[in-house]
């Protein structure tokens, strides 16, 4: 069981909006007992989904924020100034029914892009959520935000300063349209440090870098990823910037690798790592078109040694290098070096190595020092069962 | 029956190279009678096959060229100096065989990376290659060629020139890793119009361009893409420019088709039309950030007129366009404007429209006067059923 830190409380209500899993939770609420330090991270997608905006707004505004509210089943994206009434109209009523300032809530919602939010399901929620209030455990709010994901996404970390206990818990809702380097998919981080504002960002935007954006399933980056982390301080205990940036990237990591491995139909998690780029842009370029690439992922999942197509993948990323230098290895063993394949029986070699879950996927360049990673799902027959008809 | 024109011969042979389909020919080879006018494209992928470095430094060379030697089933990919070496060792017995000058055929290749091509079955199928030259239909060289493709390609083009008919007929090969704007699959165009290599490679380059780089299956690309074009003038006729370019156009935009309508596994010919973009590129860039979604390609082999993804895939491009002046339609149904859904009930008016093979996708940006288009593939069972077991 993943503890809450300190300050905060939970709520979670069934408002019944989505149509195939009716007896699921599909609200959540996360509650600090006073004003939190807060940080965002959204995405960069033009269309931004109405309560993406609104976060946005708030946390521009500085006033004091006290809270999360997340709906699932709903994206309430591309649906205009309606959208954005709809979303300030569930805040309002959950500030009223818990008698919080105005504008003290982050929106947050994640579902089919261009449906209107059923006002009349909110309303018909609060009672519950009202009634769950400080009942609702960690795993009660991860199962709410979720969509495909398989099962309910959490990592904690503890830390002990000065005699004092510090926690982190971070949830996070995955499965698809998850792409590095554009903002994230839904993930709330709690923690009791005592954080600035300044530093609390500013740990976030690296923890956020070395996690989140290292990771893929399908490439699609959605109108609504939106990273929250909050702060209440009640351990009352500081923490060296290091030490914060250690353990926030350390548990958004854990949720990350997670996510990668419920992407939607995902049977793997490939471990892409580049190393000796000449810099971090061309590390990251490779990974990334390696982690993409349709017919390394289809290997991947069909248990195929098939190496032929990383370095296809390697070759049309649009990173220039020496290709007689590059050497690949797959799950530790050297299949190409100098041009050449490295001889061996694939099949007696390779024999169980891929059933693992876990594929490791290293590159050397062999031309300077930089490097990067990526964590990549496969692409298998569940994903396109899941995404041949998840509107319907 | 696609006509051969005037001035060449082919021939196929079975090599049983392939594992899977022992049965079908695997070697397919085109003869001029003479030195044709040759112009070829080649992939930009950094690790280039052995055929294709080989047949780059041919067409340099400014020799007199006389035909292409195909084979499937070996891609005589990353095979290093030995693969370069069976290379020129396959084209200089085919050479021998026929009694042509040394260096006069160029090869390509298709199939596994990084297997070594078995000399001992080429050497076995020469018997059979002499005795089907000039008995090949088109048909048969179109079969010989194929890997994964569910039936093959052809295409052809008559033009009356003063009296005069000139031909074109293209050949591909196609089915996975095809990709816009990087150099295509496997293609052989035939010709008897008289052209000079100029005229030539200049039509050819726009032709490609118009095309085989505005289609997409995967978005991967593979190390052994090549396009080749031969004229023999055979016809004694030559043809206005602006007529060449656009017979050799329209037909290779025809087996352009057929690549992604025989896309692995594809069901969909998704035709992405951006419309009104402020230059090319954003164009291009958008068409093709919706063309390669997965989650688009997802939806459309599901009969799922989800919309929001396409949206989604727009804003995530990368082009900057302001998302208010967009609007979408889909299957010629205007279903987003001004980041709002039009409204309508879609499993209505959608209710059979997503059921036939063409699929339009109009995207106008109202923000100039450019556009582009892309022909995108979508993304089923078959594909991954295909791609998951390719090697074995």
């Amino acid at each position: 069981m993943h503890p809450l830190p300190k300050g905060f409380s939970l709520a979670v209500a069934n408002a019944k909006f989505r149509q195939r899993s009716l007896e699921r939770n599909d609200i959540g609420l996360v509650l600090c007992d006073h004003e939190a330090v807060v940080a965002g991270v959204f995405t960069k997608n033009l269309f931004k989904a109405a309560p993406v905006l609104v976060s946005q707004s708030l946390i521009k505004k500085a006033l004091p924020l006290r809270g999360v509210l997340i709906n699932s089943g709903q994206a309430n994206a591309c649906t205009g100034d309606e959208g954005m009434a709809n979303c300030l109209e569930s805040l309002g009523m959950v500030e009223s029914l818990f008698a919080l300032p105005k504008q003290s809530l982050l929106p947050a919602s994640t579902g089919v892009i261009g449906d209107h939010m059923d006002m009349e399901k909110w309303k018909n929620a609060l009672d519950e959520l009202e009634g769950t209030l400080g009942a609702a455990q960690v795993e009660d709010f991860a199962r709410a935000i979720i969509t495909t994901d398989a099962y309910p996404k959490m990592a904690s970390r503890q830390v002990e300063v000065n005699g004092v206990t510090v926690s982190f818990t971070a949830v996070a809702k995955g499965a698809g349209m998850i792409c590095p380097n554009m903002a994230t998919m839904l993930s709330v981080v709690l923690t009791d440090a005592k954080v600035s504002k300044e530093e609390w960002q500013q740990a976030f935007d690296i923890a956020v870098e070395q996690s989140f954006n290292r990771v893929s399933v399908d490439g699609d980056t959605s109108t609504n990823d939106s990273l929250y982390g909050f702060s209440s301080g009640d351990s009352g205990q500081s923490l060296d910037q290091n030490l914060l940036v250690k353990e926030l990237t350390a548990v958004l990591s854990d949720v990350a690798y997670l996510l990668v491995k419920d992407g939607e139909g995902s049977t793997k998690v490939i471990h892409i790592r580049v190393h000796g780029a000449k810099n971090k842009e061309d590390a990251e370029g490779i990974a990334r078109c390696v982690g993409h690439s349709q017919l390394v992922k289809t290997a991947m999942f069909g248990r195929d040694p098939n190496w032929g197509r990383i370095v296809a993948a390697m070759g049309r990323s649009g990173v220039e290098f020496d290709p007689m230098k590059a050497q690949l290895f797959l799950c530790g063993i050297e299949v190409f070096a100098k041009g050449c394949p490295i001889k061996m029986d694939l099949d007696t070699v390779f024999h169980d190595l891929l059933d693992k879950i876990d594929i490791p996927i290293d590159i050397y360049l062999n031309e300077g020092d930089a490097s990067s990673f990526l964590l990549a799902s496969d692409l298998s027959h569940g994903y396109v069962s899941v995404n041949a008809d998840y509107r319907t």
